[in-house]
């Protein structure tokens, strides 16, 4: 295989292969840790800050740190200087389901020419305000619309699809949930300020 | 009540109870549908655009759009251009603790002076490269470490971590998981554009 046709939908596909072998030599490699700290600013105002993670048995750490701004809109009374937290789980679920589908289509070796996507949550505010119990908190259903460019029928799209359901991480955490533990620790300030 | 006491952690509380008797009279002003448009960019780079929503029988709008890239580090085979969609993730349920924090917090007088969170999350990327079936493609469990300054006994700030977990509605989707339907749409690209 030449250097040229490794690369689909800009994917090194000799690395990735490699990158599998390599893990199933030896699966430690595999063990990722992502973290961030976030600091409250006002009303529905916070802040994140995304820097290092661990993996491949090593700390790493991104080129350079990345800062994300969650608000809430005015109507839900606070200033609106970012996207709110559910519209980023729509985000995370988009931007895994791309990569799914787009790092798995390089793999069979299958050309993406483009891929647009829609995302649609619906979420019923008595959760939140402790109004109702009968109603959930979070968002009650997501429908997703992909729109692939892609020679290729729609059989074929469909399975596309499929692909980016099986494997994506975020897809598989707002379809099943997993455990979340919450403590109270009085050195996380400190830590976030080294 | 005075104004200037009305206002707790930022929230106009007036406002939120105000709000809270509002939808009591007619919950239909709960129903929220959250939106956006992801766009594919090239390996695992894309960007997502947050403009409208719809809430309180009514479109709404962002005061801006919001646009949000994702990306993935040099060793998951691409160029590290933004986070990647499982800090999204992290984000997302760190902005949606803290928010349901600090507002009931607000809603029943308790002032907070700060609140810094550290999100951890363990990931085995065989999961998304299809090397095994006995890991989950998501994370496997996620830690939350709240350091809260306020007023108050560790018995107390316990319990305001217990409303952010009762509360928030990201803590619900990552904790339950909830349906995602997903379908082929030849339109979407178009109105992206539009």
């Amino acid at each position: 295989m030449s250097k040229t046709t490794a690369i689909v939908n800009g994917v090194d596909t000799e690395k990735l292969f490699g990158t599998i072998e390599a893990i199933k030599a030896d699966p430690s490699i595999a063990k990722f840790e992502f973290r961030l700290f976030n600091q409250w600013i006002d009303a529905g105002e916070n802040r994140s800050r995304i820097d290092d993670f661990h993996g491949a048995n090593q700390e790493l750490r991104h080129k350079q740190p990345f800062f994300l701004v969650s608000d809430e809109p005015e109507l839900l009374l606070s200033e609106d200087r970012g996207p709110n937290p559910v519209e980023y789980v729509l985000h995370a679920l988009a931007g895994c389901m791309t990569t799914g589908l787009v790092y798995h289509a390089a793999a069979r070796g299958i050309a993406i020419k483009g891929l647009t996507t829609r995302f649609e949550g619906d979420l019923d505010l008595r959760g939140f305000l402790g109004i109702s119990n009968e109603v959930r908190r979070g968002f009650s259903a997501i429908r997703v619309m992909f729109d692939i460019d892609a020679d290729c029928d729609d059989a074929k799209k469909r399975e596309l699809i499929d692909m980016a359901q099986t494997y994506s991480p975020v897809f598989d955490v707002v379809s099943n949930g997993l455990p979340v533990a919450c403590m109270l620790d009085d050195g996380v300030a400190k830590a976030q300020a080294a």
